[in-house]
């Protein structure tokens, strides 16, 4: 985010607006699939996670960066942008405030009638769990490239070169746009976090299909990462 | 609202802005689920909230701060960004505002044929009056929950630390996106004014479980604006 | 318009802006609602009206200050915004503006099968002719409330305090809010301009009820002026 | 795109920047319509397509202008706002990357069973290949007009007299709007890269009405270059 701190943030600080941003992004994210999704369909759902990165941009962005997304971590790593040696820390605590936000959504889920976690829950899958019916391979192209394009787009709205204050908005615009185009091929992960998070409540069929949107969205950042830096330099 | 004032506005000037704000929120927001919900959806009445509040944001914002809402006048008074004193004045004229907006509403909807307010008329509620059927304890979760991270958004949002210009689009996306998520549980408060703007239209049987929404937005709210100031001072 | 010129445009590049303006924002919003509102519903032309000002505002505004309505421009000028002098230039091309869109929209619209513009073509009404039925007192008072809010809204997001460059968003995203309010009322008009420049194509019955759609609006953005200029002066 | 940069791009990064926002304009929009067209409607390709602007615009346009469209770089240049010994490149680059992007929609959506790009594939078409059955005198208007009032927003947004980081949002936002309007008519098309790269994979019924979505966007924004440098010159 290219705004001025006062002081700068501490680990403990970081870390924190890490782990709300990522809770934030499953909670109104996975949550809007999960309670209104046949209300708002999959451009209220793809929205919904996009407002979230918005939002957490803009509100905890400017202490942690707002990564929210291990993918996201790790593509900044590898382009020269965020410390290598931060990696794991944001990586846990990503992943743990996923998990919150999916526990919390269970508990609020549990106080409707007739309802089951089983399975559904808003989680990622492939073949019989891709919502359209897609494949493995169509499902790791469609994750490996759209993270990819996700952090071109954050490292070219985030760079100095770019327009101030804007990275947030498009950031999240950006991630609107990625799940309109993937909920019906994969549910749209392009985050580990966001993937685990929900996948633990769901069932063992589900957690075994997991590995998919773990490997693909850290392959494509990665060789965005790569390429960005080989191309721009850390600009 | 970070802008600068050619004038400090009076007191009146400030109540003034909040009960328009206010006005417009329960209009807009309100409105647009009892004339056009049947035709908008879930989606267009989560639009329509969001934008009342990045329209009132600018255009009232800095005048009075664009509150809006007695929990966010309360969460920013615990978070010290707003004084005590100040708070009884904008919490009334708040539940004014959207009252009186309660009251247009009623007004014109009497002009279509077949016009009842008996236990709709855009009202929160749990259990028998939730619009997918949840229980008190999941409403009250997350009328709770959802305050508390709406707290935290305007307060990250409005820091000195953020992208300047960009808190009222922030802040009302984050009310959009609080909305996608919890209609269907609540029909979404978090904001006592907006509760009680149109309860009063509506009968006893909606009246009765207006403390809800009363008291999880506040106690919400104020846990937040606590914890952020535990953590982050008056940044 | 909070921007910088290079240099001050002439009254022929305003007026050019305004009719293009108004051109844009009847062939935009209207045109949605004529060839497209079957599958994008109401939703979709709330949005489409919006963002014909959004795009409008940033691309002419800064050459004419933006208005596309005679509301908006008698409303400036009753504000101490704008020069009376100015205002019949202002309302005149508008209207001529809008006129001509009207006629491309009829032009395109013939090229389909089974194509009439009598009584719908986008064209506000009541009674009959309004959407949901409403009578006229009820559209005479939303159309009037509407357009002095959305007038307080214009005078607020482009007075000197407000957050800079963020007024075509503010104005624009109004708009599409007072739509998903007031589509089922009246089909929104909010703007003679626009009301007329469809009308003409819809015949004598639709005309016959336009007096509605010029005197509401223009009523309303006058009391908000008038109010807007006793409290705040001309900030 | 009204920014700074650290060093000047090179053609290469030029033309890459270029090739990889026309890739994300039609994997973004066509992809939206191929794939989750029947859930999020007209309303939801809309919004994919203005997305794709948006997000490009603030990641690569500071790179290369953000043109993503042959129309756009022909138009620019009739306005002397770009150089005219850059457009054969700028052009086809963009057709290289839209059709590289057609490409993978292909392979992605082989994945799912039942699938035949045949006649359909997100392509445009007038007559029997208009969604809504308009002839070929509506499609090459509405074409012809939306193209060049897109020009109109590109040139007033990006002049040097607007608000100074709104230009890709506003530009995005207008390639939405130009959608609502005009998906019944011609599937929207204001760009000939966008109309090829998919219409190679649709077979030669589709690759024969193509010569209007190359025409009509071209002219109309040629005649729009032209009218703005006459009436307001460079700026």
């Amino acid at each position: 985010m290219t705004t001025s701190l006062t002081t700068t943030p501490s680990t403990a600080q970081k870390l924190g607006a890490e782990a709300l941003g990522t809770f934030w992004l499953v909670l109104g994210g996975c949550g809007t699939a999960i309670f209104a999704g046949d209300q708002v369909g999959y451009l209220g759902v793809a929205l919904a996670f996009g407002l979230t990165v918005v939002t957490g941009a803009y509100a905890f962005g400017p202490v942690s960066g707002g990564h929210f997304n291990p993918a996201v971590t790790v593509g900044l790593a590898v382009a020269r942008r965020f410390a290598w040696k931060d990696v794991p820390g944001y990586a846990a605590i990503q992943v743990v405030g996923a998990s919150a936000a999916g526990g919390v959504l269970y508990l609020i889920a549990r106080g409707a009638d007739g309802f089951s976690a089983e399975g559904a829950f808003a989680t990622n899958g492939y073949g019989d769990r891709s919502p359209g019916g897609y494949d493995l391979a169509s499902v790791l192209i469609a994750e490996t490239l759209l993270t990819a394009v996700f952090l071109f787009i954050i490292l070219g709205a985030s760079a100095k070169r770019a327009a101030v204050g804007f990275s947030g908005l498009t950031i999240g615009l950006g991630l609107t746009l990625i799940h309109l185009v993937s909920i019906p091929i994969s549910n749209t992960s392009v985050n580990p976090a966001r993937s685990l998070g929900v996948a633990w409540f769901a069932g063992g069929d589900v957690l075994a299909q997991q590995w998919a949107f773990v490997v693909a969205p850290l392959v494509g950042a990665a060789i965005a990462g790569a390429v960005h830096h080989l191309i721009l330099g850390r600009d």
